[in-house]
């Protein structure tokens, strides 16, 4: 379909349609719906103004890319969409030549648009090509998009940006960019910047009235966007996101500039469904709905979350003891934080997206003597590694690390897997890394957490434990790690967190008396348990929802060649080298061959 | 010395002595000379100001703390600054209870003031603490640094930032806040703007004249600080940096609003040292030097160093292959990439302080066919973690990733240690790591990285390499070592990078026929060769200068045991885990028990 030949009554046609396709999908296999249902008009307008065959389509996490799949030959796979070997839930090239990019984290699009300028003027392909990006004012919080915004706002490359102003992104704005951006909406920053002319006005003869009167309706042409202008950046807006001409208009404005330009685009979340209208962060990723109530399909879940779990432990503690503080970096419901928030609100905070500032602003409270939580999820803790190593690690400060979504996640795919924590975490000196495997477990580990005195960071899955029936957690002790079982059997599975409950069932299905281990503590781990276990079991098999690749079975041959032993061999079921794809967490785990009836028969076989 | 007691004359006396302390040292020892000559009177006046032994002085990188160093009881040991054991050349709170915090990275200043201000208002001690944090106008380019401030903005505790603005940073000062932040002292900001007002006024009636003139006048009021009132924060400045009656009224008057505020201050870097005096880069971080002739001391550099090589080579290749194209985070001469700069402005950047975006820009350059080397030190691309993992691994763009300063740097310590890569960067799927071990190596692996399809890193330390007389490097041929030297021994010395020379002249204090082995590729390592090996040498040595954990003897140990083979044994020379301290590179090596006659002596003993 080419677009550009429709007039904008079939435009706003193709729109609806476009909506009504989303809801459908979206309410049977789950997906971000309200950012996509809010983006439409702006991404038709995209596809309209410019051209996504030459031109970078750069979408911000691209969990707004919806419309775009749709406009580019995806609209009969849609169905497939987040599912195994289906449509991802982001842009992918390897799925689309009109992807440009992956983008599952949040602020990269800046950065990616300036690169893409650079390679155009290299190539001589200046006033033919020009990269637009699409980010929503969540994103805007990020450093990466303010260090890309601060060298083009220097070296001014042709770029388009279009900031998708919702004034929510994922959960409620926070920040002062956001609110930058809304008072300008309200007019709010216009009266502010009144105030302070009426305030040196004071100081002139009284004659100046009518002057100043209209004078200040000049500068509403000057105010809005003055803090981009200041940058360096052209500022057009605001432009109703939700109407096609004039956005059209204004894209065309944009691209004519050839100049780094901000376009600030308001529209509503959610726009088109109503229950998800003006909504927060409930309607932002949703799992299957039923669209004419808006409930949930499954209430699937009889046991509750690693995500609960924590929270209800975290605050309990709260409770207790009036020095554990906490953050989120803009995941408030997705790390549970946000009932702490709510009863805490001087104690625990959302940062927005701001994983570096996060840990390093809590690394400040450890050192005041206060015992920070930090709640971010495996693949977002990778934003600020160095901030752990340099700002938590060197000086040993009493910081948590709850880590979330360790493990794989599912439908998000390749950009949200937490398989690399426990190897990028294990080589920072001073860290201690340990997991709980139940849910009582996960109180024991908050309340570890909170009595150790130094760095530690712990890791649960999304969703809810495997089960651990009859092998009830007990408190953790510093670098110890539990036998939950004695076999006959030479063969020990050794389970870390999650991984525990996999070993337990893997064990039931293969007919042998086998030893289960919780290693518990992966750094430091119970070398005198070890030690011991060498002795009677000479094959062992790790079970750990992580990377092969320095995870706990590398850390444990690592261990095994430091004693010279040499008569025990180790089998890793963690994941292999390679990014895990998008799809149900059980059919991905299917696909790696690591369910428990797979891996018996892997055990079995050998 | 209780230096609020002090009057303004004797507070000026004193500058002059911590200036000619701070040159008589660094011209014996090397340190940051010209950001701590810059930073006397700010310091002075932060500690006249200020509580010290009350409200927390955060130095942003704190390389720029010496004064603060002098004020608080270091004087007389002040001669054994960056030496082993000695006074560390940032803030270290292990070293005395007036540094607050550790710093050695850039721009996290901001972030701890906003933690150590929350844990402040929460122990019911706002009005009484403050904390005041000194951050240049460099370090403003990163991300953190802006991601505080918008929490800042919008949650305003009282926090005090003195932003010490000398217009350089470490080299010539890059981005729109920089410029920005020029503009203001130049009053081409002010300018700029009045020709904006004076555009609306053009729609005004004549008799607007004489009003619009008292108008303007007003806006010298509102204007310089705008940007940061826009984002919530108070602005006083700018101010003199070097007047210190000026920097105590200030301060005082920004202690008092009790507000988030910024002092801007002006300063000149290198400030009373005539030969550093207004230079950029050159006299940021100096060795010894002669203090009349500012020449540096000992020419002790008969080969070249890693950096000159990797310079040498990128210089050769870019000339050749017009693709190539490169960046630096605001260490242009420190990574050998400002030559690049100067010979091709148009395809070599500095993008300042900001590896994050550096890392995801290039990754678009590289979807656009251009071969990008990011070029970074160790410790700093810890900051772009993320952006290696999500930007550039995962679609496995042909980004070359130059690593410079891997391995013990010397007397910045802890903070800049370069331990971790390997561990880090091993866990990436698609990833490709390996490393020259000498100079004509060098020449290889940029050419290997250039020819290489797909997410490369390559390692070198920092100096020159140790030399490998003899050993002249061949090609690099994707993931396959090279036998060096065989032997009769059952031992094998397995050296990566700059480990291979410390395997040869360790192989040659001992009294046997060892074999030698250049991995040069750590993933994918040459399984081949190392099953071939397996068979004759049954005892392993592992030298590369990089952390145990995660590092390649715990790779090698895990191929062994995945292998089955269970008569070899390794023993790693790798770091300890722990984070190694400031001092000269050889003494600390030789803590360490690195030196390849401790290592002989430890395996000739075992």
């Amino acid at each position: 379909m080419d677009i550009k030949k429709l007039g904008f009554e079939e435009l706003e046609n193709l729109c609806g349609k476009i909506r009504t396709k989303i809801v459908e999908v979206v309410s049977h296999n789950g997906g971000h719906l309200s950012s996509n249902m809010g983006a439409v008009e702006l991404i038709v307008a995209m596809h309209y103004v410019f051209d996504v065959k030459n031109d970078p389509f750069i979408f911000d996490v691209s969990h707004q890319s919806y419309a775009h799949k749709l406009l580019t030959d995806r609209w009969e796979n849609f169905d497939t969409l987040r599912q195994k070997d289906g449509i991802s839930g982001y842009t992918k090239p390897s799925e689309s030549p009109y992807d440009y990019f992956i983008a599952g984290h949040s602020s990269t699009s800046l950065s990616l648009a300036l690169g893409a300028a650079k390679a155009i003027r290299l190539k001589g392909e200046e006033g033919r090509r020009i990269p637009v990006a699409l980010i929503g004012d969540g994103a805007m919080s990020a450093g990466i998009a303010y260090e890309a915004l601060n060298e083009l706002g220097d070296r001014k490359y042709p770029v388009v940006i279009i900031l998708n102003d919702n004034e929510m992104s994922i959960s409620k704005p926070i920040g002062a960019i956001s609110k930058y951006l809304s008072q300008m909406m309200a007019g709010r920053f216009y009266q502010k910047f009144k105030r302070k002319v009426e305030q040196i006005l004071d100081y002139l003869p009284e004659s100046a009235t009518y002057m100043a009167k209209r004078f200040e309706d000049g500068f509403k042409l000057i105010t809005p966007g003055m803090l981009f202008e200041e940058l360096g950046l052209e500022y057009i807006g605001p432009v109703d996101g939700h109407d096609l001409r004039a956005l059209s208009h204004t894209f065309l404005t944009a691209k004519k500039l050839a100049k780094p330009v901000i376009v600030h685009a308001q529209t509503i979340k959610g726009k088109g469904y109503i229950k998800a209208e003006g909504q927060f962060e409930k309607w932002h990723g949703v799992s299957p709905f039923n669209i004419e109530s808006g409930e949930p399909v499954n209430s699937e879940k009889d046991k509750k979350s690693a995500t609960t779990l924590f929270s209800d432990a975290l605050l309990e503690l709260a409770r207790e003891h009036k020095n554990v503080v906490g953050v989120t970096a803009a995941m408030p419901s997705g790390t549970g934080l946000n009932r702490l928030i709510s009863e805490f609100p001087e104690r625990f905070w959302d940062v927005a997206i701001a994983e570096q500032h996060a840990v390093t602003s809590m690394c400040a409270m450890a050192k005041e003597g206060f015992k920070p939580f930090v709640t971010i999820y495996s693949t977002f803790l990778q934003r600020a590694y160095d901030q752990i190593i340099h700002d938590a690690a060197i000086m040993n400060l009493s910081v948590v690390f709850a880590i979330d979504r360790a493990g794989i996640v599912g439908e998000d795919g390749e950009t949200h897997q937490g398989a690399f924590d426990i190897s990028y975490l294990n080589v920072i000196p001073n860290m201690t890394i340990f997991a709980p495997r139940d849910e009582i477990g996960m109180k024991h580990a908050v309340e570890f957490g909170y009595n150790y005195s130094g760095v530690c960071a712990f890791r649960y899955p999304r969703n809810s434990f495997l089960p651990c029936n009859g092998f009830e957690s007990s408190s953790f002790k510093y670098g110890t790690g539990e036998i939950l079982k004695k076999g006959e059997s030479e063969k020990l599975f050794i389970g870390f967190g999650n991984g525990v409950g996999r070993a337990l069932l893997c064990a039931k299905l293969i007919n042998e008396d086998i030893s289960v281990v919780d290693l518990r503590f992966v750094k430091p781990f119970d070398k005198e348990l070890l030690r011991k276990l060498v002795k009677k079991y000479k094959k062992w098999y790790i079970f750990s929802d992580s990377a092969k690749r320095g995870g706990v079975g590398e850390i444990l041959s690592g261990f095994l060649a430091g004693e010279g032993i040499k008569d025990v061999t180790i089998t890793s079921f963690e994941y292999p080298d390679a990014f895990i794809q998008h799809g149900n967490t059980v059919d991905i785990e299917e696909t790696l061959g690591l369910l428990p009836y797979q891996l018996a028969e892997r055990i079995i076989k050998k």
